[in-house]
């Protein structure tokens, strides 16, 4: 459920549209067409779920990795190490998005074999949305779990500066009527881009987003930038430290454990100083391995029933909703109607085709 | 980092004197030695750690579920379901912490073969603190993760009634000179006994602990436990929606997976009208397949020096904390200076002794 509206006055563009030329893109930029295809697939889905924030609209920084030698748009990640259903992935520096593809496919793989599995990539880039690989773990009956760090945002309960990523945690499963389940959430209260359209639309912030440069609770979208976003739970007296203690865990999983960059020697997709060398956890267990994907999913569905049939509090939006829901009614949208760019979004996408030599295609204006 | 104090004003008992009683009462109530034995470990584990909401103190329930036939005293767990790595166990409403211990040492046992392993159980009792159990792999080297539902206290972002438990995570690890890191967390704001002792103390509830019944915010603690709590995050503004997403995935890998009960359907330990039914989840991965628990603990400690020396916020109660430490810290005291229980608990110990026939030992007096 994140805090997203879809753009007014922007343009659409058809998905096949977007996924090609995203893939001619990443292609003209060096990367190998199977490569490109992954990246295209995994961008291009985060613009159909309205996370706009996770999709071709990271393409210039991307690209600003490629031409700054940062990051490998050719590697091809390697499984360095196997035991039992446990892999360890070196990217090589390489796309995120394909070693997040490749790890969550091996995971799949042995998870067959062994019932549960774990993959840890390590060597790595932005890998996009968390809840695309463990999605592709539902798509085939089993229960996905996906995790990455990522750069430091978010100060550690009591602390003054950010030391840690927004680290999210994804989780998928089948769920009958209801499509897929998939949990995609930040550990972070909210994240950054929450606050910079907080900005734009001139708005105060509640307390427990994030906060000022002084350590004192942001109300001020100003504040928050120049400080630090808060974890799930806010303060201290919310229980900050629960969403603090969560983003540790995350961290733990994924860079302490594969021996990738942790904590605040992570560098981000914004900076071209040095490799990111994140690193991922994917987790898959097979459910036919415990009773079968389909007596899962039906006491899945009774119970996403007895959830939306609930009595609401009073004024509440609507009634109560499935993690991944607004998702998956955006991507419903984006296929009939086409992906809805913002006009900054539009924008940025013409230029970086008309410098890489890969033109934009037409777009259609939307009337609001 | 729960807020709990210590009690002022008590009386303390060794901690071998607390567990030989606790064995000794519930092999008197019917539990064989072994179970009993289990039982007495992970009751004594809470009260050590500081957390005496999941330990001795909840005796009395569970010989109330003995004697009203809800629970079985004696029953013991069996595998019911093996493939790799993975174990569905039917506890057969017997002791929740001995099926726990259980799962957990099967889940290790498998870790060692495949890596990583995943044993679910159903059919359970409530079994005490999440944290023991993703201890105990972290004591061998292992990274542990414990999941536990629990009966509904919790109101999904926009739901009026409670229908969710607390249900906690657990996350376990070897951490060095840090001993074990240990994240041991419900996913609603705060428990259910926390608002009891704001009752105590009369004060009022900042917003995000609990709605009233009404479903406005509760700012009494009478109006939040006539009402219901919320999830990590609190309201639907502060992204009380992803607490809410993170108590439905325990749910899901616990009861839904396990095929026990879930969410509205969880009988708790307070009521003795049919059995539980619980589900729990335990996860292991041993480092040994990823590199080795030295190499992994190094990187941990080095990691957790940067977060504990980190600048705080102004008005910090003191330097930023690992998770697990308030915990660990309460363990030690316990283990130096006796375990401490305040007058009710103690009370309600010395009676349940002597209706069952095994005194409680005698306790020395805490001079505040």
């Amino acid at each position: 459920m994140p805090p997203y509206a879809e753009p007014v006055g922007g343009s659409s563009i058809a998905v096949a549209a977007l996924r090609d030329w995203t893939q001619a893109l990443a292609t003209a930029v060096g990367t190998p067409s199977d490569i490109a295809a992954d990246v295209a697939e995994i961008l291009v889905s985060a613009d159909c779920r309205g996370i706009a924030s996770h999709g071709t609209a990271r393409l210039p920084n991307y690209v600003a990795l490629i031409d700054g030698a940062v990051m490998d748009a050719a590697a091809r990640p390697v499984v360095e190490h196997e035991f039992g259903g446990v892999a360890r992935i070196d990217a090589r520096n390489g796309w995120g998005h394909h070693a997040g593809r490749i790890a969550v496919d091996h995971a799949i793989e042995r998870a067959r074999q062994f019932g549960v599995s774990l993959a840890v990539v390590r060597n790595s880039n932005h890998y996009g949305i968390a809840g695309w690989y463990a999605l592709r773990a539902a798509s085939v009956g089993m229960i996905g779990l996906s995790l990455t760090n990522s750069s430091p945002l978010v100060a550690p309960t009591r602390a003054l500066h950010p030391l840690l990523g927004t680290n999210p945690i994804a989780m998928a499963a089948p769920a009958g009527q209801y499509g897929t389940f998939c949990l995609d959430m930040a550990t972070s209260t909210v994240p950054r881009g929450r606050i910079e359209v907080a900005s734009r639309r001139g708005e105060t912030l509640p307390v427990g987003w994030a906060i000022g440069p002084d350590g004192r609770p942001a109300t001020t979208p100003e504040a928050a930038l120049a400080g630090a976003l808060l974890p799930l739970g806010g303060l201290e007296e919310t229980a900050g430290y629960k969403g603090y203690g969560l983003a540790l865990v995350v961290d733990i999983l994924t860079g302490v454990l594969a021996g990738a960059a942790f904590g605040p020697n992570v560098i981000g997709l914004f900076s071209t100083q040095a490799a990111s060398d994140l690193g991922h956890a994917v987790w898959v267990i097979d459910l036919e391995s415990l009773g079968g994907a389909g007596a899962f999913a039906q006491r899945l569905e009774g119970y996403l029933d007895r959830l939306t049939s609930a009595e609401t509090v009073p004024g509440a939006p609507g009634r109560v909703l499935v993690p991944g829901e607004p998702e998956a009614d955006a991507e419903r949208r984006s296929l009939a109607r086409g992906v809805v760019l913002d006009r900054q979004h539009h924008g940025s996408l013409v230029d970086l085709g008309a410098r890489v030599g890969v033109p934009f295609p037409p777009t259609e204006a939307i009337h609001a």
